[in-house]
Protein backbone atom coordinates (compact mmCIF):
# COMPACT_ATOMS: atom_id res chain seq x y z
CA UNK A 1 0.00 0.00 0.00
CA UNK A 2 1.33 3.27 -1.09
CA UNK A 3 2.12 5.44 2.13
CA UNK A 4 -0.47 7.94 3.42
CA UNK A 5 0.39 11.72 3.66
CA UNK A 6 0.73 11.61 7.02
CA UNK A 7 3.30 9.06 6.72
CA UNK A 8 5.07 10.80 4.21
CA UNK A 9 5.38 13.96 6.44
CA UNK A 10 6.09 11.80 9.35
CA UNK A 11 9.00 10.45 7.22
CA UNK A 12 10.55 13.74 6.16
CA UNK A 13 10.75 15.96 9.88
CA UNK A 14 14.09 14.10 10.72
CA UNK A 15 15.69 13.77 7.30
CA UNK A 16 15.10 17.84 7.12
CA UNK A 17 16.32 18.51 10.74
CA UNK A 18 19.67 16.20 9.56
CA UNK A 19 20.25 18.54 6.68
CA UNK A 20 19.99 21.46 9.08
CA UNK A 21 22.59 20.08 11.34
CA UNK A 22 24.61 19.06 8.21
CA UNK A 23 24.24 22.50 6.85
CA UNK A 24 25.30 23.96 9.82
CA UNK A 25 28.48 21.47 10.31
CA UNK A 26 29.30 22.89 7.11
CA UNK A 27 28.50 19.61 5.34
CA UNK A 28 26.68 21.29 2.55
CA UNK A 29 26.81 18.28 -0.32
CA UNK A 30 25.53 16.03 2.31
CA UNK A 31 22.75 18.55 3.30
CA UNK A 32 21.60 19.52 -0.23
CA UNK A 33 20.93 15.65 -0.73
CA UNK A 34 18.87 15.41 2.42
CA UNK A 35 17.05 18.32 1.85
CA UNK A 36 16.23 17.12 -1.86
CA UNK A 37 14.88 13.84 -0.32
CA UNK A 38 12.85 15.79 2.32
CA UNK A 39 11.14 17.99 -0.46
CA UNK A 40 10.37 15.18 -2.57
CA UNK A 41 8.33 13.31 0.55
CA UNK A 42 6.82 16.69 1.39
CA UNK A 43 5.94 17.33 -2.60
CA UNK A 44 4.55 13.71 -2.62
CA UNK A 45 1.79 14.00 0.22
CA UNK A 46 0.78 17.87 -1.25
CA UNK A 47 0.17 16.26 -4.38
CA UNK A 48 -2.25 13.94 -2.62
CA UNK A 49 -4.13 16.73 -0.62
CA UNK A 50 -6.74 18.95 -1.70
CA UNK A 51 -5.05 21.97 -3.67
CA UNK A 52 -5.91 25.02 -1.82
CA UNK A 53 -7.03 22.98 1.32
CA UNK A 54 -6.24 25.06 4.73
CA UNK A 55 -4.03 21.94 5.49
CA UNK A 56 -2.16 22.04 2.70
CA UNK A 57 -1.33 25.88 2.81
CA UNK A 58 0.58 25.18 6.18
CA UNK A 59 2.62 22.58 4.78
CA UNK A 60 3.54 24.68 1.50
CA UNK A 61 4.69 27.37 3.91
CA UNK A 62 6.92 25.20 5.71
CA UNK A 63 7.70 24.02 1.91
CA UNK A 64 8.46 27.15 0.87
CA UNK A 65 11.42 27.62 3.48
CA UNK A 66 13.32 24.39 2.55
CA UNK A 67 13.06 24.90 -1.40
CA UNK A 68 14.34 28.45 -1.03
CA UNK A 69 16.97 27.21 0.94
CA UNK A 70 17.62 24.71 -1.43
CA UNK A 71 17.70 27.22 -4.05
CA UNK A 72 20.31 29.24 -2.26
CA UNK A 73 22.66 26.59 -1.87
CA UNK A 74 22.53 25.37 -5.64
CA UNK A 75 23.40 28.92 -6.54
CA UNK A 76 26.33 28.89 -4.03
CA UNK A 77 27.21 25.56 -5.40
CA UNK A 78 28.43 25.79 -8.94
CA UNK A 79 31.40 23.68 -9.68
CA UNK A 80 30.59 22.85 -12.82
CA UNK A 81 32.64 22.11 -16.36
CA UNK A 82 31.80 23.84 -19.60
CA UNK A 83 29.92 20.99 -22.04
CA UNK A 84 28.72 23.62 -24.96
CA UNK A 85 27.93 27.09 -26.61
CA UNK A 86 25.37 27.60 -28.19
CA UNK A 87 25.98 30.65 -30.40
CA UNK A 88 22.52 32.57 -31.59
CA UNK A 89 23.29 35.32 -34.67
CA UNK A 90 21.58 38.58 -35.11
CA UNK A 91 18.39 38.05 -36.72
CA UNK A 92 18.26 34.35 -37.48
CA UNK A 93 15.97 31.59 -36.53
CA UNK A 94 15.16 28.09 -35.32
CA UNK A 95 16.00 28.68 -31.94
CA UNK A 96 13.15 28.33 -29.90
CA UNK A 97 12.98 26.77 -26.22
CA UNK A 98 12.64 23.33 -27.39
CA UNK A 99 15.83 23.53 -29.21
CA UNK A 100 17.97 25.29 -25.86
CA UNK A 101 16.33 23.24 -23.32
CA UNK A 102 15.00 20.15 -24.30
CA UNK A 103 18.64 18.39 -23.25
CA UNK A 104 18.31 19.82 -19.79
CA UNK A 105 14.55 17.78 -18.89
CA UNK A 106 14.50 14.27 -18.15
CA UNK A 107 13.39 11.74 -15.09
CA UNK A 108 15.92 12.49 -12.94
CA UNK A 109 14.35 16.40 -12.69
CA UNK A 110 13.00 17.07 -9.82
CA UNK A 111 13.83 21.10 -8.91
CA UNK A 112 14.54 23.84 -11.58
CA UNK A 113 15.89 27.48 -10.03
CA UNK A 114 15.38 30.25 -12.70
CA UNK A 115 17.83 33.57 -11.76
CA UNK A 116 16.57 36.50 -13.80
CA UNK A 117 16.51 40.05 -12.51
CA UNK A 118 14.16 41.10 -15.46
CA UNK A 119 11.06 38.80 -15.62
CA UNK A 120 9.29 42.28 -15.28
CA UNK A 121 7.35 43.48 -18.99
CA UNK A 122 4.65 41.56 -20.31
CA UNK A 123 6.35 39.85 -22.87
CA UNK A 124 8.87 38.57 -20.55
CA UNK A 125 6.00 37.45 -18.49
CA UNK A 126 5.28 35.13 -21.11
CA UNK A 127 8.30 34.03 -22.16
CA UNK A 128 9.13 32.47 -18.46
CA UNK A 129 5.09 31.08 -18.97
CA UNK A 130 6.42 29.17 -22.60
CA UNK A 131 9.01 28.11 -20.65
CA UNK A 132 7.45 26.35 -17.98
CA UNK A 133 5.12 24.94 -21.06
CA UNK A 134 8.62 23.82 -22.08
CA UNK A 135 9.57 21.90 -19.10
CA UNK A 136 6.84 20.25 -17.06
CA UNK A 137 5.40 18.18 -20.24
CA UNK A 138 9.24 17.20 -20.36
CA UNK A 139 10.14 16.29 -17.24
CA UNK A 140 7.75 14.01 -15.75
CA UNK A 141 9.19 13.76 -12.05
CA UNK A 142 9.43 18.09 -11.82
CA UNK A 143 8.14 19.04 -8.14
CA UNK A 144 9.35 22.55 -8.12
CA UNK A 145 10.33 25.99 -10.19
CA UNK A 146 11.78 28.83 -8.25
CA UNK A 147 12.01 32.17 -9.47
CA UNK A 148 14.30 34.73 -8.18
CA UNK A 149 13.88 38.09 -9.91
CA UNK A 150 14.27 41.97 -9.64
CA UNK A 151 12.05 43.54 -7.35
CA UNK A 152 10.57 45.64 -10.26
CA UNK A 153 8.63 42.36 -10.99
CA UNK A 154 6.58 42.42 -7.87
CA UNK A 155 4.31 44.40 -10.10
CA UNK A 156 3.35 41.00 -11.47
CA UNK A 157 2.58 39.46 -8.33
CA UNK A 158 -0.75 38.36 -9.44
CA UNK A 159 0.71 36.77 -12.86
CA UNK A 160 2.37 34.85 -10.72
CA UNK A 161 0.43 33.63 -9.06
CA UNK A 162 -2.20 33.13 -11.63
CA UNK A 163 1.04 31.03 -13.24
CA UNK A 164 1.21 29.17 -9.84
CA UNK A 165 -2.07 28.03 -9.83
CA UNK A 166 -1.94 26.87 -13.06
CA UNK A 167 1.28 24.99 -12.39
CA UNK A 168 -0.35 23.33 -9.01
CA UNK A 169 -2.94 21.68 -11.36
CA UNK A 170 0.11 19.48 -12.72
CA UNK A 171 1.72 18.54 -9.34
CA UNK A 172 4.31 21.40 -9.58
CA UNK A 173 5.05 24.22 -7.38
CA UNK A 174 5.76 27.72 -7.91
CA UNK A 175 8.01 29.93 -5.68
CA UNK A 176 8.84 33.36 -6.41
CA UNK A 177 11.05 36.03 -4.94
CA UNK A 178 12.62 39.18 -5.26
CA UNK A 179 15.87 40.58 -5.05
CA UNK A 180 17.43 43.88 -5.22
CA UNK A 181 20.61 42.82 -6.04
CA UNK A 182 20.97 40.32 -9.01
CA UNK A 183 23.19 39.98 -11.62
CA UNK A 184 23.69 36.82 -13.47
CA UNK A 185 20.85 35.65 -15.69
CA UNK A 186 21.17 31.57 -15.27
CA UNK A 187 18.83 28.46 -14.79
CA UNK A 188 19.89 25.67 -12.53
CA UNK A 189 18.86 21.96 -13.11
CA UNK A 190 18.86 20.32 -10.24
CA UNK A 191 19.73 17.14 -12.84
CA UNK A 192 23.13 18.72 -13.00
CA UNK A 193 22.65 20.75 -16.34
CA UNK A 194 23.43 24.83 -15.67
CA UNK A 195 22.41 27.49 -18.25
CA UNK A 196 23.95 30.54 -18.16
CA UNK A 197 23.13 33.51 -21.13
CA UNK A 198 23.58 37.06 -21.15
CA UNK A 199 19.90 38.02 -22.19
CA UNK A 200 17.83 35.24 -20.08
CA UNK A 201 14.92 33.84 -21.57
CA UNK A 202 14.52 37.09 -23.66
CA UNK A 203 16.58 36.91 -26.49
CA UNK A 204 14.04 36.74 -29.51
CA UNK A 205 13.36 40.25 -31.58
CA UNK A 206 9.52 41.31 -31.28
CA UNK A 207 7.94 40.21 -34.03
CA UNK A 208 7.21 42.50 -37.22
CA UNK A 209 3.12 42.85 -36.41
CA UNK A 210 0.45 40.63 -34.87
CA UNK A 211 -0.66 38.32 -37.81
CA UNK A 212 2.75 37.11 -38.55
CA UNK A 213 4.70 33.87 -38.42
CA UNK A 214 6.74 34.07 -36.07
CA UNK A 215 4.10 35.11 -33.67
CA UNK A 216 3.06 32.28 -31.76
CA UNK A 217 6.23 29.81 -33.38
CA UNK A 218 9.19 30.85 -31.82
CA UNK A 219 11.49 28.85 -34.16
CA UNK A 220 10.18 31.34 -36.65
CA UNK A 221 10.63 34.11 -34.86
CA UNK A 222 14.10 36.38 -35.18
CA UNK A 223 16.71 36.23 -32.63
CA UNK A 224 19.01 38.82 -31.01
CA UNK A 225 23.04 38.27 -31.38
CA UNK A 226 23.35 36.28 -28.07
CA UNK A 227 25.48 33.18 -26.74
CA UNK A 228 24.40 30.80 -24.30
CA UNK A 229 26.61 27.90 -22.45
CA UNK A 230 25.50 24.84 -20.90
CA UNK A 231 27.04 23.42 -18.26
CA UNK A 232 27.33 20.02 -16.44
CA UNK A 233 28.04 20.05 -12.74
CA UNK A 234 30.39 17.60 -11.67
CA UNK A 235 28.53 14.99 -9.03
CA UNK B 1 21.21 28.27 -66.57
CA UNK B 2 17.51 28.42 -64.70
CA UNK B 3 14.97 30.20 -66.72
CA UNK B 4 14.68 33.84 -66.19
CA UNK B 5 11.34 35.13 -64.72
CA UNK B 6 10.32 36.25 -68.15
CA UNK B 7 10.67 32.74 -69.60
CA UNK B 8 8.88 31.59 -67.11
CA UNK B 9 5.98 33.87 -67.83
CA UNK B 10 6.31 32.87 -71.48
CA UNK B 11 6.08 29.42 -70.91
CA UNK B 12 3.00 29.54 -68.55
CA UNK B 13 0.90 31.76 -71.25
CA UNK B 14 -0.47 28.69 -73.72
CA UNK B 15 -0.36 26.26 -70.87
CA UNK B 16 -3.10 28.31 -68.83
CA UNK B 17 -4.48 28.79 -72.09
CA UNK B 18 -5.54 25.04 -72.75
CA UNK B 19 -6.37 24.96 -69.33
CA UNK B 20 -9.27 27.47 -70.04
CA UNK B 21 -10.10 25.37 -72.55
CA UNK B 22 -9.97 21.96 -70.84
CA UNK B 23 -12.57 23.24 -68.58
CA UNK B 24 -15.17 24.51 -71.18
CA UNK B 25 -14.88 21.19 -73.26
CA UNK B 26 -15.75 19.53 -70.07
CA UNK B 27 -12.44 18.00 -69.30
CA UNK B 28 -12.13 19.22 -65.60
CA UNK B 29 -8.93 16.71 -64.47
CA UNK B 30 -6.76 18.03 -67.26
CA UNK B 31 -7.59 21.54 -66.87
CA UNK B 32 -6.64 20.81 -63.15
CA UNK B 33 -3.28 19.37 -64.29
CA UNK B 34 -2.79 22.30 -66.40
CA UNK B 35 -3.70 25.11 -64.15
CA UNK B 36 -1.57 23.99 -61.89
CA UNK B 37 1.48 23.77 -64.12
CA UNK B 38 0.62 27.57 -65.15
CA UNK B 39 0.43 28.82 -61.85
CA UNK B 40 3.44 27.05 -60.09
CA UNK B 41 5.60 28.49 -63.46
CA UNK B 42 4.21 32.48 -62.46
CA UNK B 43 4.81 31.52 -58.68
CA UNK B 44 8.56 30.69 -59.61
CA UNK B 45 8.71 33.78 -61.75
CA UNK B 46 7.08 35.74 -58.60
CA UNK B 47 10.22 34.35 -56.57
CA UNK B 48 12.35 35.92 -58.79
CA UNK B 49 11.00 39.49 -58.38
CA UNK B 50 11.30 42.28 -55.64
CA UNK B 51 8.52 41.98 -53.39
CA UNK B 52 6.31 44.87 -53.81
CA UNK B 53 7.54 45.95 -57.78
CA UNK B 54 5.01 47.31 -60.41
CA UNK B 55 5.52 44.31 -62.39
CA UNK B 56 5.18 41.77 -59.33
CA UNK B 57 1.97 43.16 -58.63
CA UNK B 58 0.63 43.14 -61.77
CA UNK B 59 1.34 39.29 -62.59
CA UNK B 60 -0.18 38.53 -58.73
CA UNK B 61 -3.48 40.16 -60.41
CA UNK B 62 -3.72 37.97 -63.03
CA UNK B 63 -2.32 34.76 -60.66
CA UNK B 64 -4.94 35.51 -58.18
CA UNK B 65 -7.67 34.95 -61.07
CA UNK B 66 -6.32 31.01 -61.69
CA UNK B 67 -5.50 30.24 -57.66
CA UNK B 68 -8.98 31.24 -57.26
CA UNK B 69 -10.34 28.99 -60.16
CA UNK B 70 -7.94 26.24 -59.41
CA UNK B 71 -9.39 26.51 -55.54
CA UNK B 72 -13.19 26.55 -56.88
CA UNK B 73 -12.05 23.36 -58.60
CA UNK B 74 -10.58 21.59 -55.88
CA UNK B 75 -13.72 22.48 -53.67
CA UNK B 76 -16.21 21.04 -56.77
CA UNK B 77 -13.85 17.67 -57.60
CA UNK B 78 -13.88 15.97 -54.11
CA UNK B 79 -14.46 12.23 -54.79
CA UNK B 80 -12.09 11.19 -51.82
CA UNK B 81 -11.91 7.77 -49.81
CA UNK B 82 -12.09 8.14 -46.15
CA UNK B 83 -9.22 7.25 -44.24
CA UNK B 84 -9.56 8.13 -40.38
CA UNK B 85 -11.06 9.52 -38.02
CA UNK B 86 -9.45 11.52 -34.99
CA UNK B 87 -12.00 11.71 -32.45
CA UNK B 88 -11.37 14.46 -29.34
CA UNK B 89 -13.34 14.80 -26.42
CA UNK B 90 -14.10 17.28 -24.34
CA UNK B 91 -12.11 18.63 -22.51
CA UNK B 92 -8.45 16.37 -23.59
CA UNK B 93 -5.16 18.07 -24.55
CA UNK B 94 -2.79 16.94 -26.82
CA UNK B 95 -4.63 18.10 -29.70
CA UNK B 96 -2.12 20.77 -31.27
CA UNK B 97 -2.15 21.68 -35.21
CA UNK B 98 0.99 19.77 -35.19
CA UNK B 99 -0.73 16.31 -34.25
CA UNK B 100 -3.83 16.80 -36.77
CA UNK B 101 -1.80 18.56 -40.20
CA UNK B 102 1.78 16.84 -39.46
CA UNK B 103 0.38 14.20 -41.57
CA UNK B 104 -1.03 16.76 -44.78
CA UNK B 105 2.32 18.17 -45.46
CA UNK B 106 5.00 17.06 -47.43
CA UNK B 107 7.24 17.75 -50.54
CA UNK B 108 4.40 17.57 -53.33
CA UNK B 109 2.13 19.87 -51.52
CA UNK B 110 2.28 23.21 -53.26
CA UNK B 111 -1.67 24.46 -52.41
CA UNK B 112 -3.90 24.77 -49.70
CA UNK B 113 -7.37 25.93 -49.58
CA UNK B 114 -8.93 26.56 -46.01
CA UNK B 115 -12.98 26.96 -46.46
CA UNK B 116 -14.14 28.29 -42.91
CA UNK B 117 -16.63 30.54 -42.53
CA UNK B 118 -15.65 31.95 -39.24
CA UNK B 119 -12.00 33.31 -39.33
CA UNK B 120 -13.86 36.56 -37.96
CA UNK B 121 -12.71 36.72 -33.85
CA UNK B 122 -9.32 37.73 -33.18
CA UNK B 123 -8.45 34.31 -31.45
CA UNK B 124 -10.09 32.71 -35.00
CA UNK B 125 -7.20 34.86 -36.71
CA UNK B 126 -4.55 33.87 -34.87
CA UNK B 127 -5.50 29.72 -35.01
CA UNK B 128 -5.09 30.89 -38.84
CA UNK B 129 -2.04 32.38 -38.52
CA UNK B 130 -0.71 29.22 -36.09
CA UNK B 131 -2.02 27.17 -38.93
CA UNK B 132 0.27 28.83 -41.59
CA UNK B 133 3.27 28.67 -39.07
CA UNK B 134 2.70 24.86 -39.25
CA UNK B 135 2.58 24.01 -42.36
CA UNK B 136 4.83 26.85 -44.31
CA UNK B 137 7.92 24.93 -42.61
CA UNK B 138 6.50 21.21 -43.30
CA UNK B 139 5.80 21.75 -47.00
CA UNK B 140 9.17 23.15 -48.67
CA UNK B 141 7.38 23.77 -51.90
CA UNK B 142 4.08 25.47 -50.68
CA UNK B 143 3.08 28.02 -52.84
CA UNK B 144 -0.52 29.26 -52.10
CA UNK B 145 -2.63 29.30 -49.45
CA UNK B 146 -6.11 30.42 -50.09
CA UNK B 147 -9.11 30.77 -47.19
CA UNK B 148 -12.56 31.33 -48.19
CA UNK B 149 -14.53 32.56 -45.31
CA UNK B 150 -17.44 34.48 -44.61
CA UNK B 151 -18.76 37.89 -45.28
CA UNK B 152 -18.45 39.28 -41.39
CA UNK B 153 -14.38 38.02 -42.08
CA UNK B 154 -13.89 41.55 -43.92
CA UNK B 155 -13.44 43.51 -41.56
CA UNK B 156 -10.26 41.63 -40.87
CA UNK B 157 -8.84 42.68 -44.16
CA UNK B 158 -5.67 44.59 -42.55
CA UNK B 159 -4.46 41.66 -40.42
CA UNK B 160 -4.84 39.38 -43.45
CA UNK B 161 -3.23 41.81 -45.37
CA UNK B 162 -0.39 41.43 -42.73
CA UNK B 163 -0.23 38.13 -42.82
CA UNK B 164 0.11 37.93 -46.64
CA UNK B 165 2.97 39.80 -46.86
CA UNK B 166 4.75 37.81 -44.23
CA UNK B 167 3.82 34.57 -46.16
CA UNK B 168 5.33 36.54 -49.28
CA UNK B 169 8.62 36.83 -47.48
CA UNK B 170 8.29 32.89 -47.43
CA UNK B 171 7.28 32.61 -50.83
CA UNK B 172 3.94 31.69 -49.94
CA UNK B 173 0.90 33.75 -51.94
CA UNK B 174 -1.96 34.41 -49.21
CA UNK B 175 -5.47 34.68 -51.09
CA UNK B 176 -8.34 35.57 -49.19
CA UNK B 177 -12.21 35.93 -50.66
CA UNK B 178 -15.39 36.62 -48.71
CA UNK B 179 -18.68 34.64 -49.34
CA UNK B 180 -22.08 35.29 -48.03
CA UNK B 181 -22.85 31.14 -48.38
CA UNK B 182 -20.46 28.55 -46.42
CA UNK B 183 -21.08 25.99 -44.91
CA UNK B 184 -18.80 23.01 -44.85
CA UNK B 185 -15.39 23.33 -42.57
CA UNK B 186 -13.05 22.11 -44.64
CA UNK B 187 -9.71 22.06 -45.83
CA UNK B 188 -7.75 20.87 -49.39
CA UNK B 189 -4.30 19.97 -49.19
CA UNK B 190 -3.52 19.52 -53.32
CA UNK B 191 -1.53 16.45 -52.67
CA UNK B 192 -4.50 14.95 -51.94
CA UNK B 193 -5.69 15.19 -48.72
CA UNK B 194 -9.21 16.44 -47.40
CA UNK B 195 -9.83 17.70 -43.72
CA UNK B 196 -13.40 18.44 -42.64
CA UNK B 197 -14.28 18.86 -38.96
CA UNK B 198 -17.21 20.41 -37.73
CA UNK B 199 -15.42 23.22 -35.76
CA UNK B 200 -12.92 24.04 -38.54
CA UNK B 201 -9.59 25.11 -36.88
CA UNK B 202 -11.56 26.52 -33.54
CA UNK B 203 -11.82 23.49 -31.48
CA UNK B 204 -9.31 24.94 -28.41
CA UNK B 205 -11.45 25.85 -25.18
CA UNK B 206 -10.09 29.70 -24.53
CA UNK B 207 -7.08 29.56 -21.91
CA UNK B 208 -8.24 29.62 -18.45
CA UNK B 209 -6.16 32.59 -17.75
CA UNK B 210 -3.70 34.71 -19.20
CA UNK B 211 -0.19 33.25 -17.71
CA UNK B 212 -1.13 29.33 -17.50
CA UNK B 213 -0.05 26.46 -19.40
CA UNK B 214 -1.38 26.05 -22.63
CA UNK B 215 -1.52 29.82 -23.45
CA UNK B 216 0.54 29.10 -26.22
CA UNK B 217 1.43 25.65 -26.28
CA UNK B 218 -1.35 24.43 -27.65
CA UNK B 219 -0.76 20.68 -27.48
CA UNK B 220 -1.57 22.05 -23.54
CA UNK B 221 -4.93 23.79 -24.00
CA UNK B 222 -8.05 21.92 -23.14
CA UNK B 223 -10.41 21.17 -26.54
CA UNK B 224 -14.26 20.94 -27.20
CA UNK B 225 -15.41 17.97 -28.44
CA UNK B 226 -14.85 17.37 -32.14
CA UNK B 227 -14.18 14.65 -34.80
CA UNK B 228 -11.62 15.39 -37.59
CA UNK B 229 -12.20 13.46 -40.72
CA UNK B 230 -8.92 12.94 -43.05
CA UNK B 231 -10.36 12.00 -46.20
CA UNK B 232 -7.59 11.07 -49.42
CA UNK B 233 -8.63 11.76 -52.34
CA UNK B 234 -8.35 9.12 -54.93
CA UNK B 235 -5.77 10.36 -58.15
Amino acid sequence: MAPSEKELLKKAGPILCDAVNDEKAGKIDRAMVRYKQGIELIAQAMRMMPIGSADREKIMTNFAIYVRKVAELEYLNKTAAEVDQYRISANSIGHSYYKIFTRCCDKKLRMVHVQDAYIVAHHQLLNFVRFCELIVPLSENLLVITLKTGVDAQKNENEFKELARSLEKRGVTLQVNYSGTLHDREIIFDNGWVVKSGRGLDYFKPAEGKYVLGICDMDQRPCHETTIDFLKRKN
